[in-house]
Protein backbone atom coordinates (compact mmCIF):
# COMPACT_ATOMS: atom_id res chain seq x y z
CA UNK A 1 0.00 0.00 0.00
CA UNK A 2 1.03 3.66 -0.57
CA UNK A 3 0.86 6.11 1.80
CA UNK A 4 1.12 9.95 1.62
CA UNK A 5 2.66 11.68 4.58
CA UNK A 6 3.20 15.26 5.46
CA UNK A 7 5.71 15.96 8.10
CA UNK A 8 6.50 18.76 10.22
CA UNK A 9 9.61 19.73 11.23
CA UNK A 10 9.93 22.67 14.13
CA UNK A 11 12.90 23.97 15.94
CA UNK A 12 12.30 22.59 20.16
CA UNK A 13 10.63 26.41 21.82
CA UNK A 14 13.97 26.69 23.60
CA UNK A 15 16.12 26.59 20.44
CA UNK A 16 16.91 30.27 18.98
CA UNK A 17 15.45 30.62 15.40
CA UNK A 18 17.27 33.32 13.85
CA UNK A 19 15.78 33.10 10.27
CA UNK A 20 12.54 33.76 11.92
CA UNK A 21 13.24 36.45 13.91
CA UNK A 22 15.03 38.71 10.68
CA UNK A 23 11.75 37.31 8.81
CA UNK A 24 9.76 38.95 11.86
CA UNK A 25 11.81 42.12 11.85
CA UNK A 26 11.39 42.40 7.84
CA UNK A 27 7.13 42.27 8.49
CA UNK A 28 7.09 44.82 10.97
CA UNK A 29 8.38 46.88 8.70
CA UNK A 30 5.88 46.08 6.14
CA UNK A 31 3.51 47.13 9.34
CA UNK A 32 2.26 44.13 9.97
CA UNK A 33 1.62 43.42 13.57
CA UNK A 34 3.51 40.15 13.88
CA UNK A 35 4.58 38.74 17.69
CA UNK A 36 6.66 35.48 16.22
CA UNK A 37 7.83 33.76 13.86
CA UNK A 38 8.92 30.12 14.18
CA UNK A 39 10.30 28.49 10.54
CA UNK A 40 10.28 25.44 10.12
CA UNK A 41 10.01 22.61 7.03
CA UNK A 42 7.49 20.62 5.45
CA UNK A 43 8.01 17.55 3.98
CA UNK A 44 5.56 15.72 1.64
CA UNK A 45 6.58 12.42 0.60
CA UNK A 46 4.86 9.01 -0.62
CA UNK A 47 5.99 5.64 0.95
CA UNK A 48 4.88 1.93 0.45
CA UNK A 49 4.22 0.14 3.71
CA UNK A 50 2.42 -2.70 4.24
CA UNK A 51 -0.28 -1.10 6.28
CA UNK A 52 -0.54 2.18 8.39
CA UNK A 53 1.43 1.09 11.61
CA UNK A 54 4.10 -0.13 9.44
CA UNK A 55 3.96 2.81 7.64
CA UNK A 56 3.66 4.99 11.05
CA UNK A 57 6.92 3.15 12.27
CA UNK A 58 8.95 3.77 9.16
CA UNK A 59 8.08 7.33 8.94
CA UNK A 60 9.58 7.47 12.84
CA UNK A 61 12.36 5.74 12.35
CA UNK A 62 13.42 7.98 8.99
CA UNK A 63 12.50 11.22 11.07
CA UNK A 64 14.66 10.08 13.71
CA UNK A 65 17.41 8.81 11.33
CA UNK A 66 17.55 11.33 8.76
CA UNK A 67 15.03 14.02 8.59
CA UNK A 68 15.01 15.47 11.96
CA UNK A 69 17.91 16.41 14.35
CA UNK A 70 16.37 15.37 17.40
CA UNK A 71 18.53 18.06 19.80
CA UNK A 72 17.31 20.74 18.14
CA UNK A 73 13.61 19.76 16.87
CA UNK A 74 10.43 18.28 16.71
CA UNK A 75 8.54 17.01 14.66
CA UNK A 76 5.19 15.14 13.61
CA UNK A 77 3.35 13.96 11.01
CA UNK A 78 -0.03 12.65 8.85
CA UNK A 79 -0.28 9.73 7.26
CA UNK A 80 -3.53 9.23 4.47
CA UNK A 81 -3.69 6.33 1.87
CA UNK A 82 -2.44 8.06 -1.18
CA UNK A 83 -5.13 7.63 -4.39
CA UNK A 84 -3.83 5.33 -6.59
CA UNK A 85 -4.07 8.30 -9.34
CA UNK A 86 -3.32 11.17 -7.82
CA UNK A 87 -4.24 14.47 -9.37
CA UNK A 88 -1.83 16.53 -7.78
CA UNK B 1 -7.22 39.99 18.14
CA UNK B 2 -4.55 37.58 18.07
CA UNK B 3 -4.34 34.96 15.51
CA UNK B 4 -1.39 32.22 14.93
CA UNK B 5 -0.95 30.85 11.47
CA UNK B 6 0.39 28.14 9.94
CA UNK B 7 2.10 28.57 6.79
CA UNK B 8 2.70 25.75 4.14
CA UNK B 9 5.48 26.42 1.58
CA UNK B 10 5.88 24.21 -1.29
CA UNK B 11 7.77 23.69 -4.22
CA UNK B 12 5.19 24.12 -7.14
CA UNK B 13 5.30 20.66 -9.19
CA UNK B 14 6.85 22.13 -12.38
CA UNK B 15 9.85 22.75 -10.07
CA UNK B 16 12.75 20.43 -9.92
CA UNK B 17 13.60 19.55 -5.81
CA UNK B 18 17.18 18.60 -5.43
CA UNK B 19 17.09 18.25 -1.87
CA UNK B 20 14.44 16.33 -1.84
CA UNK B 21 15.64 13.81 -4.59
CA UNK B 22 18.61 13.68 -2.10
CA UNK B 23 16.57 12.61 0.93
CA UNK B 24 14.80 9.97 -1.05
CA UNK B 25 18.14 8.58 -2.42
CA UNK B 26 19.43 8.49 0.94
CA UNK B 27 16.15 6.99 2.33
CA UNK B 28 16.05 4.28 0.06
CA UNK B 29 20.17 3.20 0.50
CA UNK B 30 18.26 2.95 4.04
CA UNK B 31 16.11 0.15 2.97
CA UNK B 32 12.86 2.56 3.20
CA UNK B 33 10.77 2.17 0.13
CA UNK B 34 9.93 6.01 -0.65
CA UNK B 35 8.56 6.86 -4.23
CA UNK B 36 8.71 11.22 -4.11
CA UNK B 37 10.39 13.44 -1.46
CA UNK B 38 9.26 17.27 -1.46
CA UNK B 39 10.83 19.00 0.92
CA UNK B 40 9.30 22.61 1.90
CA UNK B 41 8.88 25.45 4.67
CA UNK B 42 6.64 25.32 7.37
CA UNK B 43 6.20 28.67 9.14
CA UNK B 44 4.62 29.05 12.51
CA UNK B 45 3.57 32.93 13.62
CA UNK B 46 0.97 34.89 15.62
CA UNK B 47 -0.48 38.09 14.24
CA UNK B 48 -2.35 40.88 15.19
CA UNK B 49 -5.83 41.52 13.40
CA UNK B 50 -9.00 42.80 13.64
CA UNK B 51 -10.80 39.63 12.80
CA UNK B 52 -10.05 36.29 10.77
CA UNK B 53 -10.65 38.48 7.59
CA UNK B 54 -8.28 40.80 8.09
CA UNK B 55 -5.93 37.90 9.20
CA UNK B 56 -6.53 36.56 6.28
CA UNK B 57 -5.77 39.46 3.76
CA UNK B 58 -2.37 40.24 5.38
CA UNK B 59 -1.41 36.56 5.70
CA UNK B 60 -1.80 36.59 1.68
CA UNK B 61 0.23 40.06 1.64
CA UNK B 62 2.86 38.80 3.52
CA UNK B 63 3.13 35.09 1.89
CA UNK B 64 3.13 37.27 -1.78
CA UNK B 65 5.76 39.96 -0.53
CA UNK B 66 7.79 38.05 1.64
CA UNK B 67 7.50 34.67 2.90
CA UNK B 68 7.12 32.84 -0.87
CA UNK B 69 8.45 33.12 -4.39
CA UNK B 70 5.17 32.89 -6.68
CA UNK B 71 7.42 31.85 -9.58
CA UNK B 72 8.22 28.94 -8.03
CA UNK B 73 6.65 28.53 -4.73
CA UNK B 74 2.87 27.73 -3.58
CA UNK B 75 1.52 28.25 0.11
CA UNK B 76 -1.08 27.71 2.08
CA UNK B 77 -1.98 28.66 5.46
CA UNK B 78 -3.97 28.09 8.39
CA UNK B 79 -5.70 30.30 10.76
CA UNK B 80 -6.70 29.95 14.21
CA UNK B 81 -7.81 32.59 17.05
CA UNK B 82 -4.62 32.45 19.48
CA UNK B 83 -5.22 31.61 23.21
CA UNK B 84 -4.92 34.46 25.39
CA UNK B 85 -1.80 32.45 27.49
CA UNK B 86 -0.96 29.61 25.02
CA UNK B 87 1.06 26.68 26.64
CA UNK B 88 3.21 26.17 23.82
Amino acid sequence: MKFKARVYVTLRPSVLDPAGTAVQSALTQMDFAVESVRIGKYIEMVLDAEDEKDADAKLNLACDRLLTNPVIEDYCFELDEARSNPSN
